[in-house]
């Protein structure tokens, strides 16, 4: 008979457009799955009102019923406390001091948990992929913008804001103009594409509008990826100072910490894998201390889009027996 | 009777310079000191048996014998083991892969403790000073170079390899000549003297020369501070410039961690006060996160002088008690 923490629990991925629901089980397989938008402008009720939907869908297909889950867990985007399980502040869901695991606890009649998205998928590399067996770890998450997350002794780091992590707040150019001093405003996504687009518009020769269908509004990472792998100079260029410019922060906050691994993921990584992974992981051993160099390992994450789920899923499994300031919110 | 752990430890400060020794009792209070020079020429057991005859002094002073302590705590300076209580490469001492707590309670029949000097300091600050109470806390040193440690958690943290809390090596200027990219190689007392030195050598004017007696070669933090508190101009455009930096910097980390409260300490810091730290402080407040803004705080060492001595000898009494990865070495 299969014994209380063997059963399988529920890990949700929710973005701003879309969540992710899977049922994963005691070996960290995804034996369910549901997919839904996540239409925030509807409000907290009716999202809320889909996440239980998604629960309840995910879990036909694993053939479970809900209440043999043993918890459920949630990555939410924005600012979490989660001791409460309240999302104090969402601005891609709307939300503001929404008590999402105790409201979502009484819906489905399970333990429910709730931690920040990308905190959460750090959790689930640090679990279930590229940082298995390390103690101190930090992810970095390339996309839209730069996200982060640190595992300290063995444990997700909250610190006292519960908003540790933020490798995208980051200075990196002191006695710039504000909004372009940051990790973030330089090197994520956003800020590669709009880097791309001026030189374009300065008559800088790129394939990036070809690739794009000429539509230089939205250029996704996708795109980008395309054009390095087929050369184009300026995407190489701006890419090649992007992943310099990480890793000379990644090093700051290595040496900082005396970390053992960096894991790299999201979307512009997921994207261009270790085209981008390799460059920042040169970067980092350039600048990051000696003594710390002979240790450090950078590395790409190894589940990708799955991570954030994944993470949430462990969140749910571990909290149980967790040491840690994460409180359960009962049924 | 007094209880086991009512028994005094002794705390040691461990300079290239200069070794302060202080048996503090139950309530953090020093009821025998004993200052010796280092001589780290003389080589590890010469030194060694100069810390012995510290212990036995500063036990005399306090009227107590060695055997009657609880356990020896020193913070020396470089790359510490604190589990193995092996020093394994302090440039100052001339010394690589000294088993000194080993061979050091050898010497005294007492449980010794190693740490780092800095790491110390920060920790008698966590303990008895300026960042009581407080689960979340950075320690930047400010002298000749720029030190610092980390309270996470509560306790004190050592990162995978055991150099954690390395601020003065965060990146400030990427894209800088090597050797003037970092913290320390900008805002450290050393740093601040070069400048103003630079300045006044291309015939800006400064009280400075004056104040050093005409010798340019040995600029004291004492003189720093009395150039800066008499408005001599030179001196406040740079330090204020340094401050700046500083807070930058330490903006960054706050904000990464999530920290509660920074506390600023060493050698500039004693001799400047609140004048340098209340620049620090505003530049922090300026560059963190809004949401970090609520509620950290940047304070002046309380423990001042006294930090590693103390910090030492609180390592020492802790020890026993601590679930952290620190091992005692038992003699």
């Amino acid at each position: 008979m299969a014994t209380r923490t063997d059963r399988p629990v529920v890990g949700i991925d929710l973005g701003g457009t879309n969540m992710q629901v899977g049922v994963v089980d005691s070996t960290g397989r995804i034996i369910g799955r549901a997919k839904k938008k996540t239409r925030a402008e509807e409000g907290p009720a009716k999202v809320m009102g889909r996440i239980h939907d998604g629960i309840r869908e995910a879990c036909e297909e694993a053939k479970i019923p809900a209440r043999a889950l043993l918890a459920v867990g949630i990555g939410a985007p924005g600012a979490i406390d989660p001791v409460t399980g309240i999302v104090l502040e969402a601005p891609n869901l709307r939300w503001n001091h929404i008590p999402l695991a105790k409201t979502l606890a009484k819906k489905v009649g399970r333990p429910v948990y709730v931690d920040n998205d990308v905190r959460s998928a750090i959790f689930g590399e640090h679990q279930l992929g590229a940082g298995r067996g390390c103690s101190e770890l930090m992810g970095v998450w390339i996309g839209t913008g730069i996200g982060g997350g640190l595992i300290l002794r063995d444990e997700l780091y909250h610190g006292y804001t519960n908003t540790a992590g933020e490798v995208g707040h980051v200075t990196l150019f002191p006695g710039m103009p504000p909004g372009s001093t940051s990790l973030e405003n330089n090197c994520s996504r956003t800020a590669i594409v709009e880097r791309i687009i001026k030189l374009i518009k300065t008559n800088h020769k790129s394939i990036i509008p070809k690739l794009a269908d000429n539509d230089l509004s939205d250029v996704k990472a996708r795109v980008v990826a395309m054009a390095f792998a087929r050369n184009d100079r300026v995407t190489k260029m701006v890419v090649e100072s992007a992943a310099e410019n990480l890793g000379i922060a990644i090093a700051s906050v290595v040496t900082l910490l005396g970390l053992q691994r960096v894991v790299i993921g999201g979307g512009l990584t997921e994207a261009m894998g270790e085209r981008l992974v390799g460059l920042i992981r040169r970067s980092v051993h350039k600048h990051a201390a000696p003594e710390i160099n002979r240790h450090v390992e950078v590395v790409k994450t190894e589940l990708e889009a799955d991570a954030g789920l994944l993470g949430a899923a462990m969140l749910a499994r571990k909290g149980l027996s967790s040491r840690s300031r994460t409180r359960v919110i009962r049924a």
